[in-house]
């Protein structure tokens, strides 16, 4: 495949190839370098922490990095993504990560263009890197998917990393529940719904998603919303012994999490991001080289 | 020549000699790389096009790329655009690429800096660099200018292109001739004026310039200009069998040009893009070189 | 030690040693790459001139550079600063230049980050980089501090240059005087107060300080402020032989000084400029090599 642009393409045999490839970067096995090629990073919605991952990963393979964003109007105003597409093709990028709102724009641009294209989460659409940054913590910390039970717990309607990620999960042979408010019931899940006391005791990976402050119209209060469904320090004692906790970040301490607990022992927050480097280096590679 | 101010600055001689560095670099011939040079694009006025193109081009020859904008307000605030320029020569910039709106600034500047100036676009005035992209995608299709039959269509008045191309393409020794509106005819030009229906039948390149809508106070309605001025595709059937289509994008699809003629076989509308590159790479290596 | 918070931190032993660094630097003689590092520049406040100067030192070093700024919300809205330097943290930086406005701020996040960090202008707290890259050009010109008159002229109020340099100049050996308006008096500094006309006949050194019109609610008029506290040329003719002038820029031209002396035989001004590039090269070398 050339572009990655959904979870759904990737079957399990893919995304244990990636993982390969990971830990072969992570170990210095791998030599490969992209001298001479180039990436664009095209972020039309703020995002620094996935665009300076995407960066660091790019550089590290050698690839030179053109940054365009949201400011940058005079490429994509009156312009439509294709044409910018068109362009970062003619000016000789080889690869173009993309962060925009439209779900599925990427997808109609993907047939006609020649170079390759990353989702970087379109909307509340898909973030497939982040679900296999995810994906491949849990691994690191398990080893094998088969009889997880993974507890996704925040907002699932606003949510793309929890679309990309129960959908992989269960493909994997993990066992997926969900923990939310009822308005943030979201219904395209059909899994089951538990509460986050049940979670706590109940899975191996406790995977918190971010509330987004600024996709609500009415503010959750922040210390009611950590007492009722939040990590407290209280629930994080009656986790199991090896069990961990996930977040995308940026954690809104006291919200999600006890401020004490995002860098505790459990947490794998900053592993995670260490871990979304290689993985987006892994992606990059075997997409350049035709190897996914 | 130090700086690359001006379409004017260049000898036809001068011209073929940055078109025979340019191919040498298309054909990987060139060995020239500059490391430990610094390029800084200070682009005041948005332009991510061509800032793009010349990232990649300068990136390619090995230069290190310091990037300053319209944002970075602290360098141009109550500074004058001559002590920007002393302050990247001093913290050791070889070569600055300015885009501004001002017509002559850069020139005022010019002889007291010690590195090079390219003018990446002056307001109304000058854009030499795409100038010349566009004089070398026409000798890339016909070798030689003499004889040669261009036409420029569009809005005059506000065009630098149209300015730099015909004092260029004259002097190579193509007639031009100029296709427009009666509001927008530009005194300036001496040039004989022709419809848009005689232009295809006769021009050997047909040069389309960008509507500029955010320099025209009454908007021009996109279909009525497409019908009445624009390259139709009844239009385009006319055209000679080896006549060719240039736009200096991002192109109005649908109203300079029908939209399904972008990428027809005429067009080297993209080809532009990629050349841009090549010539910048060119343009760049001749001036540090002091070969120009 | 990791970090360059203060110049209170220096030693002079220290400073010499950053000094013999950049010296050889400068001539060429120091051959340690940093490739496969990566710096990390943070400025939350707008500043090319640092910012470019950080860039250029940081690309001559061989590091890698990403650049964040107050711009990339994502990264610091409702995240604290500690956070996002521990996100750079993961995801590889190995070296952070932060500049932000709240004083002590960057001290408090220091102790459990394990990456370097320098302050690059904590609001009106320090800016030690500037400091180091004074201190550099004066040595420069004259090789020892022992005995040499500095007087600092200009708004002491709001200057973090006057405070770093006042300390680190009389740790050197120098005697400091100031001069300045009455209301830009500051209780926190003990030194002798003296007039322009002084301190032209006395100083080695005149270092004047930028006007900061954008922290001042009452405007300074700028001609009055020349003729009454600022460096006329009648003034300038009065300075002793070999004394030089210093101004951290952008420069006022025609109120903290008169514009034809910006580039006279006294003025250090691009200079400067130039040494601050060494002089960052200086620190971040001897910071990642644990030589400080």
């Amino acid at each position: 495949m050339k572009h990655l642009l959904s979870m759904k393409q990737l079957t399990n045999d893919k995304i244990h190839h990636l993982f390969k490839i990971a830990k072969q970067l992570e170990n210095g096995e791998l030599s490969w370098q992209a001298e001479g090629k180039f990436a664009a990073n095209l972020f039309l919605e703020p995002s620094t922490r996935t665009k300076s991952s995407f960066h660091i990963a790019e550089r590290k393979l050698g690839l030179d990095v053109l940054h365009l964003d949201g400011m940058d109007s005079s490429l994509t105003k009156g312009e439509s993504l294709y044409d910018t597409l068109k362009t970062l093709e003619a000016i000789g990028a080889d690869v173009a990560v993309v962060r925009q709102s439209e779900v599925g724009l990427l997808d109609s641009c993907a047939e006609n263009v020649n170079l390759s294209l990353i989702n970087a989460g379109d909307g509340c659409g898909e973030h497939p890197t982040q679900s296999l940054l995810d994906l491949y913590t849990i691994q690191e910390q398990f080893e094998e998917f088969e009889g997880l039970h993974v507890a996704i717990a925040g907002d699932l309607k606003h949510s793309r990393v929890a679309r990309s990620n129960a959908h992989a999960l269960q493909q994997l042979g993990a066992r997926v529940s969900f923990v939310t408010k009822p308005e943030w019931k979201d219904s395209s899940f059909s899994h089951r719904y538990i509460t986050m006391d049940e979670a706590v005791e109940q899975c191996d990976v406790l995977m918190l998603l971010r509330i987004q402050h600024e996709r609500h119209k009415q503010k959750t209060s922040a210390s009611s919303y950590l007492k009722d469904h939040g990590l407290t320090k209280e629930r994080e004692s009656r986790m199991k012994e090896d069990a961990i906790i996930l977040h995308p970040a940026p954690v809104n301490r006291g919200v999600e999490i006890d401020s004490d607990l995002v860098e505790s022992k459990k947490s794998r927050i900053f592993r995670q991001m260490s871990n979304g480097v290689t993985i987006r280096m892994a992606i990059i590679q075997a997409l350049l080289k035709g190897e996914l």
